[in-house]
């Protein structure tokens, strides 16, 4: 039978919705396929790197997640979150400086979720969103969907260049303003306590939410440590936090920490949207945390991350020719290369992959357009070795395309 | 300074959506805090009863697929959803008759998100949905996120009256038909071969997707199995399923079966919304299933529901006063009463309450509209015992307010 009445069927006639058929698959997902062909170096993804799992600690609490919580480890829960891990994130929170209770937390399947139902909760089409440029394209797609325009400001070694903020809040509006404040994700750099002063001085000014996009603040390997945004701001900031890179990302477990009138909205859409972030996962993550695994581990990340991003700064000091730049991240995953005017990351990346090794360029990160000299390293998830070599060969191709 | 800055916040001036603003909290998750009060017996909520989740073999199949998959089952992974678990998930369709791979499948975090990414990719404010009247709440709250309007079908004991369906898609152009073919939520009732397909003949005429959203066509306990919409109406039809009410709900895993074209579309705004559903329930439940676990649970459930439905329905038999009609489903996990036209469910839900017992009221399942009269029941999570005792105290109130 469904042979027979799908030569009467035509899916191409559905009315998908117009704006959803111009949505652009992600750039960085069609990088990541040609970078997994065998025997390339990929700095392409954000992947933290899988040795450092701590696959039997995630076995044994398990094990006793289940035998602890029993069928409430897997029947229908809270679309908040299950109240031990909401208590946890808020204590931790306050521990920042941050004075935050359950009623703060709000669970999401990742931190994309968290970005997805912040734009949910306030954006309709036209609306304007303040990022830094570049910024987070994974926070631009959750944004794309909902029709947003952007409004970029500059940055610079200390980040957003706050001075250029409050004259384009007066002219354009904007009902969010979004920043990853630590170690950014494209570009490794990190907001000086000065400028999120005043960022968060401007937010509580003009009544919009700063949205900090929080992922790879635990990840301070050098430096000093700084404020959080939410420590500073209050309840002028959401932050957005996930154990995806402190202790890893298949979990999906991310939170929100905002005003509570505001998490009482987003809990409210996240409802309609999968009724809740699986709770399994959330007792096996409160169990890891709560046996004082995480901070340990955490320990162990930063000091892999650090020797890579050592190895990889090294490497380019050696060997990139003059005219390229490029940051010294503190932090995080990821570091920002510069090339002269002249020179184009899309178009040397098919000669990259030739030479067996990959990175994303950095156009995608740029909201309204740019950056056609730069690229993204990505130093978490390629092995000392792969970092030296893939490094050494992209010298090559930058030296032979100068 | 948080607290400083914090006397300068004010989060109720930021600009969510009004329509966002709008939005209904869930009057079910509202009826389910009422009557999760102590010593209420509840038939209230849609959960599958817990002394039945197979903790133990969870425990078993978690280990050994992290020892299987290892960091793979933590890292990041496809929005589509983990390969082995797509293709059991597209045998399983084939062998229901309709011929399925994996680029058709896709898996979501519960079948409720496979509601809201339908709704993502179809619906602008103002599009008509065609449903049963009653329908099922939760797809409603999706829905309405998206500011759909309803066409209603009336249903009568073979499910959605299709002959009432051509004149309403000339007249109203719905973009989707949504139904629950089996033992639906709320009613109770399965739709007829005859209607099945009769509706997915409509469905390919006009180009127009049918949702079956299907979580229950497992949980058969009596009667002759019918063929699902899906193997009737191929691609026609996009199909929701979950594990939810036939493992247990809290590993948020769904899928959805489709047109490879539709299907696309949906990963898209999956990706955007949360990157991908945890891997790692994604392994374990599939350990699970390929283990050969399902098949002998599900034969548990079904047992155990028969046994409770028949206790239900044998105390209303005996103690329900004449002018109260109830449907008896031959599966799933719901029962639907009508009561004489002048008593209001809504309204006798406090003094049931009062007696120690609750019911979901009808009212909030008809998206235009009506339904004062009815109530669902839930015969799944209470004991046989509570089964007798709760009914009993029901036909006690409707005697005390005929």
């Amino acid at each position: 039978m469904s042979i027979e009445i799908n030569s009467r069927v035509h899916p191409e006639k559905w009315r998908i919705a117009p704006h959803v058929l111009d949505l652009e698959t992600s750039i960085i997902r069609e990088i990541l396929k040609i970078s997994s062909q065998p025997g390339v170096i990929s700095f392409a993804g954000g992947l933290p790197a899988p040795e450092l799992f701590p696959l039997e600690d995630i076995k044994k609490v398990t094990l006793e997640a289940i035998d602890q919580y029993g069928a409430d480890s897997i029947q229908y829960s809270l679309s908040s979150g299950i109240v031990p891990i909401r208590e946890l994130f808020a204590k931790r929170a306050t521990e920042e400086g941050s004075i935050s209770t359950t009623a703060n937390i709000l669970i999401t399947s990742g931190s994309q979720q968290g970005i997805e139902l912040i734009a949910r909760a306030f954006i309709d089409p036209g609306d304007y969103i303040l990022t830094e440029n570049p910024t987070y394209v994974g926070a631009l797609q959750a944004f794309d969907y909902y029709r947003a325009r952007y409004i970029t400001v500059d940055m610079d070694d200390d980040g957003m260049i706050v001075d250029q903020v409050a004259e384009k809040i007066e002219k354009y509006q904007p009902k969010l303003i979004y920043t990853v404040s630590n170690f950014q994700n494209p570009t490794g750099v990190t907001m000086s306590e000065e400028r999120r002063r005043q960022l968060v001085d401007l937010a509580a000014g003009y009544d919009i939410p700063v949205i900090d996009d929080n992922p790879y603040g635990d990840i301070r390997f050098s430096g000093e440590p700084m404020p959080t945004l939410k420590s500073l701001g209050g309840d002028a900031v959401i932050e957005l936090r996930t154990i995806s890179k402190i202790i890893a990302p298949g979990f999906r477990i991310g939170w929100m920490n905002g005003p509570t009138r505001a998490i009482t909205q987003f809990e409210k859409v996240k409802q309609c949207a999968d009724l809740h972030t699986s709770n399994f996962t959330q007792y096996v993550i409160y169990e890891y945390i709560r046996q004082g695994f995480l901070e340990p581990h955490i320990e162990k990340i930063k000091a892999d991350s650090l020797a890579k991003r050592a190895a990889m700064i090294r490497t380019m000091d050696e060997t990139f020719p003059p005219g390229i730049k490029w940051t010294r991240p503190d932090g995080g995953l990821f570091l920002w290369v510069e090339l002269p005017a002249h020179m184009s990351g899309k178009e040397l990346l098919p000669k990259a992959v030739e030479m067996k090794v990959a990175y994303v360029y950095g156009e995608p990160f740029f909201p309204n357009g740019g950056g056609e000299n730069t690229l993204r390293l990505n130093f978490s998830n390629a092995t000392h070795e792969e970092i030296v070599e893939g490094i050494t060969r992209l010298a090559k191709l930058f030296k032979e395309n100068l």
